[in-house]
């Protein structure tokens, strides 16, 4: 039930095809964030004519509420959100790392305080494959040791052998084999030791394979020299996915890498915040250039946001604080990520993908590092307001 | 284009049929409010869908933000928020009474702050009916002055006086006739001024009569006795509408008392606040009670909410604050409230509905105070947050 075939490679860029128990989906794929069970502000429906096909959701969340055995006795994941489409569920990893206050990590598993409440909870490998059995993910991920990326080597390798010996037991613990499990390759930024990792857990008889420990804080083009290194160790024939990436032109730069998979809250976050995506960088639609544009953001998209409202209205409802407008600005942000993925696949089943590449690179303004740096405190601001993700 | 017919009457409960320039809207009606140009979290296809022909916007807001000319130069507020319906838009008195900052209220007009960033500006009921004019709204409001419920005698007589003399230069100023005006009849909770204030208001030329000034503060039975004895002095061919009410009951029982048309940001602030109807009473979804309900907020209701989510699911969404959660609340409280409507109506039309009303109340346990207080703080400290309705 969890194959992938691979269709087409066109340079290193790869088309192909996942098969879940909750359908096809085409790769590369995009998966927007629905950490609590919800992707932000829209319904399941939405998302589907989205043109998405799987999300992710996040098990330290929803294992903190509304608790994995609520969601187990309403169904399971996909009932209790009413979502039929495939899910894709991380281990909780990262935000043992990035959110809750760690109290003890030991090879046995780590102890940790929730954001939410400041009790106490243990979470162990063989748990965080229960949980995500629970839920009833399509894709499951070990658990990992997650770093900051500027941590010194020794600490990295331990983190990196700890990951490993976690993934042997997950895989050991892994029952429901519909159910895909995800190894997570780690090192940081030492191409040796991403190697070693890569070598390990690729001798261990994986669905798929993550590259974790990325885009956390170090340079771009370091994130791009890792996954490259790293995707060329993983087997052809088994999806690759990037964790946490990306914004449009890390989607461009690392589907030339080599990876299938991609999950961000970046599109949905930073429409929320009215950063809208276009074919020549983001905008900031709360700018007064703005103010009475007749015209949609963008006049090519095909999203009901564009072909509904003007660009004036959005300002209007973003200088508002209108809750719809962080609505039609993540229906615009999404679509204009499913478009982008589906012109990559077409490009790459067309063998045109290293020259769609150089045109929409060429084109795409990149967020510049201020906007980047101001877009993020406002959102570190309000996200106690929103809850995380 | 605004005409108003009569269809049949069951005690003083009336059904009737106001042609507007938008469309034909049956009334009893209750107007959904869309303060700053937009219905809080839905798109106006929805609202279309949830059964609403008409909803109230709200000049002042407007005319602070975006500002009247942006919106004359998008091509109005319909076209402006993609809303094809009907448009009420209510003149600014109540607003620039409850949330301005008001500097000088004399015969001319008001001389005000902006409750947004304190800029002064000045408003007369000639201005009043032009930006509402120039709104494209389908029905207008005269421009009134707003006073506490609890104003000594004297004072309630002085502000219905001017808001007669605003009134006439409003019917004077007043062009564009495919736009209907309203009058608003003051006189507080004086039966005589309320008395003198329809007469005088009835024998000038208006398309229709509002009763201002309740549902501010004064017990619900005197609400309930000026709204009758109001009523029965406007004129039985014009519409009466009803300011600022209401909730499920006090709708019920205000059509009881002959009125037309309401209009109220209750059904959607509460829903924000997890307030949601049911034919029972009101329920908080946030209650524990509802953490493993499988079943919806109400079986009976056929809302897209209802039809495919668990309460359990809101109950989730609102205690993890995901914007969902006010967009799936805010469709049930507008469905509950459309079809309370319609079933109002269908009574009517067969002459049953003293009966509906007597089984709807004895079934509808009204929200007590305490909750009602509660509930109105929440709001309070929200408002900031979310922009006032």
């Amino acid at each position: 039930m969890n194959d992938f075939r691979l269709i087409k490679t066109c340079s290193k860029a790869r088309a192909g095809e996942l098969t879940t128990p909750h359908g096809v989906v085409l790769t590369p794929v995009l998966c927007p964030v629905g950490t609590q069970g919800s992707v932000k502000t829209l319904v399941p429906q939405e998302i589907k004519e989205l043109g998405m096909r799987m999300i992710l959701a996040n098990t330290y969340h929803l294992y903190l509420r509304p608790g994995i055995p609520t969601i187990e006795k309403l169904g399971g994941l996909h009932k209790f959100m009413g979502w039929n489409g495939a899910i894709l569920t991380d281990s909780g990893g990262y935000q043992l790392f990035s959110l809750s206050r760690l109290c003890q990590v030991s090879d046995d598993g780590v102890i940790f305080r929730s954001h939410i409440d400041g009790s106490q909870h243990t979470i162990t490998p063989e748990l965080a494959i229960h949980y995500q059995e629970s839920l009833g993910a399509d894709i499951t991920m070990v658990l990992d040791e997650c770093i900051a990326h500027d941590e010194r080597r020794e600490r990295v390798w331990a983190a990196m052998v700890r990951t490993h010996q976690w993934a042997e037991r997950c895989l050991k613990s892994h029952k429901r084999q519909r159910q895909a499990l995800y190894a997570i390759v780690q090192g940081g930024i030492f191409p040796d030791l991403r190697k070693q990792s890569a070598e390990f857990l690729t001798s261990l008889k994986f669905d798929g394979y993550a590259i974790g420990g990325l885009s956390i804080g170090e340079p771009k083009s370091v994130t791009f020299d890792i996954t490259e290194q790293t995707a060329a160790l993983l087997p052809s024939d088994k999806p690759r996915y990037l964790m946490g990436v990306g914004s449009p032109e890390d989607v461009v730069e690392c589907v030339a890498r080599g990876i299938d998979i991609f999950d961000c809250a970046l599109p949905t976050r930073v429409a929320r915040n009215g950063a809208l995506y276009t074919r020549k960088g983001r905008v900031d639609i709360e700018n007064a250039v703005f103010s009475q544009q007749e015209t949609p953001i963008d006049t090519d998209c095909c999203c009901y946001t564009c072909q509904n409202f003007s660009a004036a209205y959005l300002h209007h409802l973003f200088r508002s604080k209108e809750l719809l407008a962080y609505r039609l600005a993540t229906i615009h942000n999404l679509a204009f990520m499913s478009s982008l993925v589906k012109s990559i696949r077409s490009a790459i089943l067309n063998g045109t993908f290293d020259k769609f590449r150089q045109e929409f690179l060429s084109a795409y303004q990149p967020t510049d590092e201020q906007t980047r740096i101001s877009q993020k405190q406002k959102w570190l601001e309000t996200r106690q307001k929103e809850s995380q993700d």
